[in-house]
């Protein structure tokens, strides 16, 4: 499918590039907020790109063989909106464009997935754009290769700036990107020699053409504002065996007489007096959000071609065998096979049969080699931990550049890349991505799973190693702050589970959370099997609940816990019981579930008027909320410490003394 | 001071490097956990660089001068234990490396600032020791502008692996010190093919020579076992006039005769037998901890040079003039100088007597105004946002490549190394660094923020347009979970003061701490100056006061707040007293600060019977902590949205009304 759209005849370019130029700057103006520059600057690169190359039908924007366009320079939102609109996509209306940037609009400041159909990737976190696509130009690999390229087979263009370009992140993406030789992504630099603070020389003077090619790039320069030379480029790219960059050396803000070239066009409406005089230099008549109809029919014509390509398609669809139709359909639509959840079931009894001592990374491998095999749309993966985070199952093969018929990816040692990968395997919507590094090291790719919880991704993040436990490695390793800094964030599932059947229950969980990313917090060391008796009700879902009831008596504690903690909770329930007091211990493998039940079943649990006791090996910021300010936190004030886990645990308190202690002197 | 040791007659070089293979081995055997790979690889190349090029005097191991090492691959700190104690450091003694990776000693699994003398700088997570690196030699220059060429010139070496390479953080590292010409800077690469899942080749292929080159630095391939070469590589990079970087080829793990060359010696001590064939092929016959006489003189004596040296140097520190040898002294002591209290006191009294409406933002910048002509330390910097974190003052020239003598850094649109870079900066003594970029940007700094706190380093992180408040650009650039996660965070000062008083006297606490680094939470928006009454007293410094105590009575309800929301507390209390609930406000600057208070300023503060309502735009998550579970906690639930500002207060309830409501429901 390289070939080339051909041209409409009657198609003038500039007025349809200026159509772009003038929705931008108008709905900028009328916002009074917004990113003028972009837009107007790459006006005529995007004109040829949608014009002349991508494959898409506005009336089917979830089609899933359709070109995918990421603005990773989410700033220039308007540049996508505008394209969106005149090509015939359902949203944005001219209204929606004339509400740019007002609440309830699918046009929001920078472009949002879900909110506005077309947008295949929120961005505007710099550098992420590029990072996610290469996530989704290896899920186009994975798909053709598995259903063949009669049913995938098509391009990722990416619009990227120097801000993209100069995000570490960047380097990751690229990096990976070469190594994989994801040939059918294409990379179109807006080379516009400017940042916010001025010259892009203020702060950078990196050979960017020379470190693509390093990276095992196809590397071109073109004109930026010259038509031929654009088609001419992306044409090349398109036959390249390797990823291609384009360096579109444009002027920002290009039609502003007397402000294009310079910072003033990047981040702030352009002014009245401004946007007259462009419409003077560009020749443009039109009043504000008027489009004449030439232009606009021009325009139309380009996003009517999608329906006989997506007819086309949809006809070779037809002659797939129809369990290969239903299965494809079932993995676009999130849905997961039948027999998933008896397979959990049978799994977690054969557990309670014959009882597990093990870290809780090792169950979650033993879990994996349950799901593997039954969700065969699993992509593994770890930043270069694989024997750590145990994230490889039997029978998964590496994916490369030779053969995209694996499922398991070594990312390398990108954590950053990994996530924003699994973030564009997610949306790509063939696959469901999960990977591994240390938790400590949620980190260095934080900014991407806030998209994958801003975007309502399916990523599961499997996090080993996930306290002091760690050992001796040390503080620069042990994570302390990072459960209650993930527990913070909206719409992201941290589950910490206990054992081994725990953590079966939280991988399913986690695959069942269509619209939620979630954190498997693991541990190094190993736990015993605290979960004895078979349930087919999956008892994390309710993310807290009664691990072990009171004896002897009505509670007079609670003794909250997560993870390897639990175990300690135990112990030191049954020590204050052998002593006379009655005390339940609290399984809480996820307060994000826990915080979504009703107040009834979460006072049944927690009653008011007992002791809560809560004990984490992480910080204790935020277990107030369900201790309250009665009640005990036991856990780290300061960073860990180089040593033995054993060692560790002791230095620190967070032992069963300290639990019965605690409960001794409240009571 | 870029001529050559000249190098002692009767060394043997091999067993200068095998003391380090063998101390690195057999520690890592006796701890039962490690390195042993990159410390034996790399043995070679840091002998040469010890012997033939450091300048350093054990016994002085903070003078200025003395040339840096960082060792990025942290993990392998075998090595550098071995170094220092080789050559004559205080610490680690043989027992301290005896101890290896045990409780109390200063021999950390990954080398850690503060623990060992002679340990630079934090490492460990990837990439950082070579972006903290790039601060350092920054340090070093601007420093030499500064103080002339006879006090402060030296170099700054970095031992990196693949690991610290594949990291993005390494591409904003090598492009900004490409960009400022640091040609003292000078990266060994340990380039050993192996990473923890295998062969280099399982995840990357990138080109890594061409890489540096296209960011503007001196390249050279050697065989990281041949001496000589290794010799003239590291005096070639000290004559060019760009950073340089030595790609060494190594053999990891080398000498371990069936290991070496391969993953297996990466992360697991070798066991008993390969350390045993290990000493065979070596020649090494010396018992475990047991260094020869000859080899350990030979060692000593490259440590023992450096008395010279720095004697040579205190010559001519003596015949400075005796004031900028006071000021050079209380700098390197972190001291600010005399006046700083007396010139934030005068600004807040002039703030009192001519209150104003300003954004925090643009109050910090006031506030540096102020600190920056007495400070004459401080660096400021913004990654790319200066016009809108407002980081720059009057006079603030930029460091360039041409000239060091200024005081502004453009860091462009690299948020992790501009921490990284602050970090190095304030390890290397002479300066105070703060640098600006959004709030919701302190995801894509992370990782070095968590290395300022455990390093206990003053940077102040100046972090704008801290909420929903920020409006239009939408939920990417709206923190949200930011606050809490970073309260979270050990030993880090999170300041959200209310109005430009507050922002005076947090800008003070910020420089004052001198072992903890702050961050300012910023607002966009414009807020009233609600402190209107003089103080000597620094208000902020106990995290949270009564700003406005209850009239008409005891309170009835406590309102507590932090930044722009202490505003709608205050207006929400007016509105309770006029209905007649007498309400205190508590302004809440920094929860860190008030939970290091005793109960009894607390509970003055805070009594425990007295209905508390939060108010924050942001998570509401840790509020607990003081509202107790009978409170009331407003603020956010979910990401923000693109619409204006005040739109998006109301949308999202945080509101005076919201307040008023809450503690009408619950009175």
């Amino acid at each position: 499918m390289s070939d080339t759209v051909s041209l409409p005849e009657n198609v003038t370019h500039n007025n349809m590039a200026n159509a772009i130029r003038a929705l931008s700057m108008d709905a900028i103006q009328k916002a009074n907020s917004g990113h003028p520059g972009m837009p107007m600057g790459m006006a005529d690169v995007a004109t040829v790109l949608f014009r002349d190359f991508m494959r898409f039908d506005p009336k089917n924007p979830t089609w899933a063989n359709r070109d995918r366009f990421v603005l990773s320079a989410g700033h220039g939102s308007m540049l996508i909106y505008s394209l969106l609109h005149l090509t015939g996509y359902d949203r944005p209306t001219m209204d929606d464009i004339k509400n740019f940037r007002q609440l309830h609009s699918p046009t929001a400041g920078h472009p949002e997935f879900g909110e506005c159909p077309g947008v295949e990737t929120t961005t505007g976190p710099l550098g992420q754009g590029l990072a996610t696509s290469v996530g989704m130009a290896l899920g186009e690999r994975l798909a053709n290769a598995e259903f063949g390229g009669d049913i995938i087979d098509h391009y990722t263009y990416v619009i990227a700036g120097d801000g993209c370009l100069m995000e570490g992140v960047s380097q990751e993406a690229i990096s990976l990107a070469g190594h994989l030789k994801l040939s059918k992504l294409i990379v179109l630099w807006d080379d516009n020699s400017i940042s916010i603070d001025g010259g892009i020389d203020l702060s950078s003077s990196e050979d960017m053409v020379g470190r693509f090619e390093a990276a095992g790039w196809h590397v071109q320069r073109v004109d930026g504002h010259d038509e031929e030379a654009i088609e001419s480029a992306i044409r090349l790219a398109q036959e390249s065996d390797q990823p291609s960059m384009i360096a579109c050396k444009t002027t920002i803000g290009y039609g502003a007489p007397n402000k294009q070239g310079t910072s003033a066009t990047h981040g702030a409406p352009l002014g009245d007096d401004e946007i007259k005089a462009a419409r003077e230099f560009l020749g443009w008549d039109a009043e504000p959000f008027v489009i004449p109809d030439d232009v606009l029919n021009d325009w139309r014509a380009v996003g009517a071609k999608g329906a006989d390509t997506f007819a086309a398609w949809s006809a070779k669809f037809a002659q797939l065998d129809s369990a290969v139709q239903a299965d494809f359909l079932r993995r676009q639509a999130g849905d997961l096979p039948e027999g998933f959840e008896a397979a959990i079931n049978d799994y977690k009894a054969k557990l309670v049969a014959e009882p597990v001592k093990v870290a809780t990374r090792k169950a979650s491998q033993m879990a994996l080699e349950v799901i593997n095999p039954i969700v065969k749309e699993t992509i593994g993966g770890s930043a270069d931990l694989t024997g750590s985070n145990l994230t490889k199952t039997a029978g998964l093969e590496p994916v490369t550049a030779d053969d995209f018929s694996g499922r398991y990816m070594y990312y390398g040692i990108r954590e950053f890349e990994m996530a924003a990968a699994m973030n564009g395997l997610a949306l790509y919507g063939s696959h469901i991505p999960y990977g591994g590094t240390f938790m400590v090291f949620t980190d260095y790719c934080r900014p991407a799973i806030r998209l994958s919880a801003l975007m309502k991704q399916r990523v599961v993040y499997v996090m080993t190693h996930d306290s002091i436990g760690l050992g001796e490695d040390g503080p620069t390793h042990q994570p302390v702050e990072h459960l209650a800094s993930l527990r913070a964030m909206p719409n992201l599932n941290v589950f910490r589970p206990c054992d081994a059947v725990e953590t079966a229950e939280c991988w399913a969980l986690s695959l069942q959370a269509k619209d939620t990313p979630s954190i498997l917090s693991l541990s190094r060391q190993g736990v015993a099997q605290l979960r004895t008796e078979h349930t087919e009700e999956n008892l994390c879902a309710k993310g807290g609940y009664i691990l072990k009831e009171a004896t002897g008596g009505a509670p007079k504690a609670i003794i909250l816990s997560s993870g390897t903690e639990v175990e300690i909770a135990v112990a030191a329930a049954k020590e204050l019981e052998a002593a006379g007091t009655p005390v339940r211990v609290v399984s809480m493998p996820s307060t994000d579930l826990f915080d979504q039940q009703d107040s009834a079943y979460k006072a049944s649990v927690l009653p008011a008027d007992v002791l809560k006791v809560s004990i984490e090996a992480g910080s204790t910021y935020g277990w107030e909320r369900y201790t309250g300010l009665d009640g005990v936190t036991i856990g780290m004030t300061t960073f860990g410490a180089s040593a033995p886990a054993e060692d560790l645990y002791e230095h620190f308190g967070i032992t069963a003394n300290a639990v019965v202690a605690a409960v001794n002197e409240k009571l």
